[in-house]
């Protein structure tokens, strides 16, 4: 497979922005597309060039990456008419970083396979935060060759890139991701609401617990920034409840009901339809307060 | 405050035997009692005595320290009829370490302080191998006299001691640290599930996830302990469902449901009661698999 040094770059939103500008830094030859154009300036001010369609942005180019909103985006983006699929050169290398459904991942790997094109899947963790400061850990599906060719572009955006295996692989990865994180948040969010209940000293509390067997990222950095009263997005409740809804759709598909999950899920949708969908994931304190 | 020398131990099961030895290996001079006095035979082999009954084993002594099985052990072990609060003389200071109810620890300081006793509630975390090493945590409630008069037996016994204020605090931290890890090790559970059902390698899997936002001791240790087929209990089903028993009738006390705490103690007693009682808590696997 050729070396890859033309990116089109599809969804310049907050995430979007500060890979594609990693991408640049390294060295990349980009062009962006994103819906609402002014959300490209910082790039284009910088070099890129602006594409104005995604067939545009798609074609002439080594790789085509996108990081747009839901499943159903990544569909029209991909599969649409004048999509990814329709409008890229034979051999390009197309790499889906959105959350989204394994399932689908798969439908775009086996269209892409029978166009002559290359396709991964590779959601990202680490929020704005770890996209701004290039730390974002990359979990990728599809086949080992394509991965490999991508994996320059990877570097440039992220720290831990992990090969999860087959097309799809990557999606389920970031699936299991999401599910082990929300157990863990609501866990911490319920501790703090019994110690508020009890008259106990929060902090001291968290403090007591957070070495030991009760012990979770969750609760040592985003539900204590939530018991501090700071509920400012690392990742907001309405990207939140998107990932778990695929997260159980896709165990559903698969014979699999994860009751924590579906329990999360629904506290979620509650916060997200009484105005704290896009607070961050810490709102989930707000649940108790009720 | 005098010094303790003298201590009476309640209840040498796993946890309580190891506790008492390293108190003796501390230079403190032990009278145990059991009510299976078999349990006792280690300790009275390295010069403890016997006490035959839990009256005998409070009187005489500087202070009484008791691990037993539930809150109507707890119950009757301190405020019946022969109990420790009717038989200890003047000054002792009692200590409760069996993981119990909040509200019985308030009633059994205020018991204590009409008959000139001290009382702390000192639940511990660390498990079996925790309380063989000496490296327990132990979380304690109480006046904090009392408390520091009773650090040097802490310390014998445990790491890392922590003062958490007022009689019951204690036994609240504790049931904070429970629901904390409830919530991590069922989403752990159910990101392991996920993974199995949707073909994931689960190791790689887990070593993916753990380092982020997603991780917790309870993936990295008691899950993935179970994802390789180890069932033997640190921490058992049973004890687990009734520590959540616990956490879920005090924070209803206190005006708070706890749906996600709530959810995990249902799984499992159904656990419990399809015979893995006795397996360790990395047993949720196995609801996942019916």
């Amino acid at each position: 497979m050729k070396e890859i040094r033309k990116v089109g770059f599809i969804g310049t939103g907050i995430m979007g922005a500060s890979m594609a500008m990693h991408l640049m830094e390294h060295g990349f030859e980009l062009k962006v597309y994103n819906r609402s154009v002014e959300k490209t300036r910082p790039l284009t001010e910088k070099g890129a060039k602006l594409a104005a369609t995604v067939s545009e942005c798609a074609s002439g180019v080594d790789a085509v990456i996108s990081i747009v909103g839901y499943p159903k985006d990544v569909r029209e983006v991909y599969l649409g008419e004048d999509g990814v699929i329709a409008s890229a050169d034979q051999g390009t290398v197309i790499i889906d970083m959105t959350t989204s459904a394994p399932s689908l991942a798969v439908e775009i790997y086996e269209a892409a396979k029978s166009k002559g094109l290359y396709s991964i899947d590779a959601p990202v963790t680490g929020g704005d935060s770890g996209a701004k400061a290039g730390t974002l850990t990359i979990l990728a599906g599809g086949d080992q060759d394509a991965f490999t060719a991508a994996r320059p572009l990877f570097e440039a955006m992220g720290k831990n890139i992990v090969y999860a295996g087959k097309a799809g692989n990557g999606q389920h990865l970031k699936m299991c991701n999401q599910i082990a994180l929300a157990g863990a948040l609501s866990g911490a969010a319920e501790a703090i609401s019994y110690a508020r209940a009890a008259g106990l000293d929060e902090r001291a509390m968290v403090d007591a617990i957070a070495t030991g067997a009760a012990g979770s990222f969750q609760l040592s950095n985003v539900a204590k920034k939530g018991m501090e009263g700071d509920f400012a997005p690392g990742f907001m409740v309405k990207h939140f409840v998107k990932d778990m809804g695929l997260a159980d759709e896709e165990a559903l598909k698969n014979g699999k009901k994860l009751p924590i999950l579906e329990e999360v899920l629904r506290m979620c949708r509650e916060l997200e339809a009484s105005g704290h969908a896009e607070e961050g994931t810490q709102s989930i304190l707000k649940y108790y307060e009720k």
